[in-house]
C-alpha cells in the first residue's frame, strides 16, 4: 500500500476530512518529492474521499512531477497568496471540510491561522503521531538505503582516521572527510564534527583551526545521506598513547554502548535502553557526565522518532531504526562518545555502523 | 541600545507583557548565542518589566553563557517537559502575562497550544514584523561581516572557475570550492550549486556526476557564512565559445541585473526593482522564462526580509541588504542567473559581491 493510501485509510477510519503534510521530510515520505522550499509553501493535501494534490512553488512543478508524484501538482508564484490558492483547491475538491489533521509539531502558527480563516468552522487535530507511526517502521527498501548510508559513514570515519597527523587542523581533517564523501556523489546528513583535545568535552562543539597533537583524543560525529536516508556515527580515537584516565572513560562509554545494543529487541522500551547505558556509566563513576539522551531515531531525518530517553516508554518494534550514543564529557580528562545506528530485527538487533569500536590508538 | 532593550521598549510601548523568540537565527540576533537545537526547545523570553532569560537544552547552558548572554540561562533535560519549565519560569518572573508576542511565522502550533494551556486567558500577537523590522536594517558591525562574507563568496567563485576542466564532474568542482572555503575556517551558507549544460535551466537543480564539456554554460550559486552572516552569489560562465543564443540570454540577464542595481536607493520599492529587471528581460523577449522573484534579503539568514517581489511595496531604506538575482531558464538553450548582494546606502547602493560579470569564456 502506498503511503498516501495508508493516510487515506487513517482518515476514513477516524472520520477526518483531510490531512495536510508540510514538513519537507514528510512530503518526501508521502510523495517521493524532496525539496526545501525555505519560507515558501510546500505541502501535500490528502483527502478522505477525493484525489490528493501537491502544492509547491511554481518553478518546482516540473521537479515534483519528475519525482513520480502521480496526482495533481499545483504551483504558486511568489507574488500570490499560497495559502489562499491552497484554500481554493481544498474547496474545489471537497467543499467545506470540518476536520483537518495537521502536523502540530511542525506547522507554523500563521498557516494554521490562515486555514482557520478560510475554514472558520473546522477543527484541527494532530497528524503527527500517525505519520510518525508510519515513518518509525522502516520497510526493506528503506533499510537497504540506511545500510548503504551507514556503510558510507564507516568509510568517512576511516578517511578521518587516516587524515590525522601532527599539526593538521580539525577543519583540514573535516574537509578531507567531506571531500571523500562528495567524490562518491553523496552529501553529509548534518554538519560534520571533528573535535580534538579538551574540545571533545563539548557535546555540541564546533570544529575549527585547532591543530591536533599527540595526547589528544579526537571525536568524529558525522553522517551521510544515501537516496534520502541518513546515517549518524560517532567514534572517538586516541592520537598517541592515551592516559589511564582517558582509557577508563573510553571503556565506560564502550561498555554502555555494548550493553545497550545487546538489549535491543522487540518489546524492550526506549527508557530501558537509556537506563542500561546510564547505569553502566553511573556504576563506573561518571553518571553526572552523561548529559544527554541515549539516542534518537533516524531515517529520512537525522533526528526522528523514536527518541531514546529515560522518559520514553515506547516499545521497540521490528523495523525501528535509531542511534545508541552514550557519552562522557569530563573537561579535565576528555570527552568520549560512541554512536551506532541499529535496527530492531525480528528477534534482536542489526548494527548498521560497523567501524571497529576497540580503542584505536593512532 | 542592545537588541533586548529594543524589544523591551517595543513591549512597553505596545502594552505587551512578554515576547518569546525561538527561531535560532532570531535567538542569535537577540542573544549572540548561535545554536541549532533541532526539535529541542531553544528560546529567549523578554519581558516588559522583568529580566529576560534564555532557555536551552541543559548540555548547551555553558555555550550559551560563553556566547556572552548576560542574563539567566535555564537548562532543560531531554527527560523533562521543556514547555512546562518555560511556563514555570514565566510565572516566577511575572505572574500571569495577559499578552504574549510570538513569532507566528516560525513558532509551531504545539508550542502555542502549550502556552495556551499554561496561560488560558492570554492573547497572542505577532512579534514577526517587529523583529523583522529590527533585523532588516543592518548596523555597521553587521555590514562589515556581510562585506567579508561577500568577499569569501567572490573567492569561492574564483576557485570554481579555475577548477573547470574537460571531464570534471559538477561534484568535483563543488568539492574544490567547499574545501577552499573550509580551509579558511568558514562554512557555506547553503548547499552549493554547480550546474552544467542543460541542468542550468533548473533554478533549483542538484549538482551531480555530470561531467562538464566544451559548449556548456556552468552556473555557480553559493554563499559563505562569516561570523554568523551570510553571502549569496550566482555567476554563470561559458566553458568554450558560447552560441549566439546563449550570449543573447546572458546579456539580457546581465542588463536586468545592472538596471535593477542602478535603481537601488532609499525610497525605491521592492516591487519597483523587480519590475525594472522583469521589464528588461521581457523587452529582450524572455519574460516567460524569468520564473522567480528578483531577490531576497540576507543577513543572519540566507533568506530573510525584504522579499524583492512584484507584490512587495516595501520601501527600501538605508542599511537594508538583499540579493538582485534575475534569471532566464530556457531548457533548449541554457539557464543563466546573475546574483549580487547589495546594501542600500544613504543615497544609493553598495554592491558587496564583486566578482566580474562580463561573460567569462573559459
Amino acid at each position: 500500500m502506498s503511503k498516501v493510501e495508508e493516510i487515506q485509510n487513517y482518515l476514513r477510519k477516524n472520520q477526518i476530512d483531510a490531512a495536510f503534510v508540510t514538513t519537507p521530510d514528510n512530503v518526501f515520505y508521502v510523495s517521493g518529492f524532496k525539496s526545501n522550499p525555505h519560507e515558501r509553501l510546500l505541502g501535500v493535501m490528502i483527502f478522505k474521499e477525493s484525489e490528493p494534490f501537491l502544492i509547491c512553488p511554481q518553478m518546482e512543478v516540473p521537479d515534483a512531477k519528475d519525482a513520480g508524484w502521480p496526482y495533481e501538482v499545483i504551483g504558486h508564484q511568489d507574488t500570490e497568496n499560497a495559502m489562499e490558492i491552497l484554500a481554493q483547491a481544498i474547496k474545489a475538491r471537497t467543499g467545506n471540510p470540518s476536520t483537518f489533521a495537521i502536523e502540530k509539531a511542525q506547522l507554523i502558527v500563521e498557516r494554521l491561522e490562515a486555514l482557520q480563516h478560510s475554514f472558520p468552522e473546522a477543527s484541527f487535530v494532530r497528524l503527527d503521531e500517525k505519520i510518525n507511526a508510519l515513518r518509525v517502521i522502516k520497510d526493506e527498501e528503506e533499510l537497504n538505503k540506511l545500510r548503504k548510508a551507514a556503510e558510507l559513514a564507516d568509510y568517512a570515519i576511516e578517511v578521518g582516521c587516516k587524515e590525522i597527523a601532527e599539526g593538521k587542523t580539525e577543519m583540514e581533517i573535516l574537509t578531507a572527510i567531506e571531500s571523500a564523501i562528495q567524490e562518491k556523489g553523496c552529501k553529509m546528513s548534518f554538519e560534520t564534527m571533528v573535535l580534538s583535545g579538551t574540545k571533545t568535552a563539548s557535546p555540541h562543539g564546533k570544529p575549527g583551526a585547532r591543530k591536533v597533537e599527540k595526547g589528544d583524543m579526537i571525536l568524529f560525529d558525522l553522517g551521510v545521506i544515501y537516496e534520502g536516508y541518513c546515517s549518524d556515527i560517532t567514534r572517538t580515537v586516541a592520537f598517541g598513547e592515551p592516559t589511564e584516565a582517558q582509557k577508563e572513560i573510553y571503556h565506560a562509554v564502550l561498555a554502555a554502548n555494548s550493553n545497550a545494543i545487546a538489549a535491543v529487541k522487540p518489546g524492550v522500551r526506549a527508557m530501558d535502553l537509556d537506563k542500561i547505558a546510564r547505569d553502566t556509566i553511573t556504576e563506573a563513576g561518571y553518571g553526572e557526565y552523561f548529559t544527554h539522551r541515549l539516542g534518537h531515531g533516524l531515517g529520512i531525518s537525522v533526528h526522528e522518532f523514536p527518541s531514546v530517553t529515560g522518559a520514553n516508554d515506547m516499545t521497540m518494534e521490528q523495523g525501528m531504526v535509531f542511534t545508541i550514543e552514550p557519552g562522557i564529557y569530563k573537561s579535565d580528562v576528555t570527552g568520549v562518545r560512541i554512536e551506532d545506528d541499529v535496527v530492531v530485527t525480528k528477534d534482536g538487533v542489526e548494527v548498521l555502523t560497523k567501524f571497529p569500536k576497540e580503542l584505536l590508538v593512532l
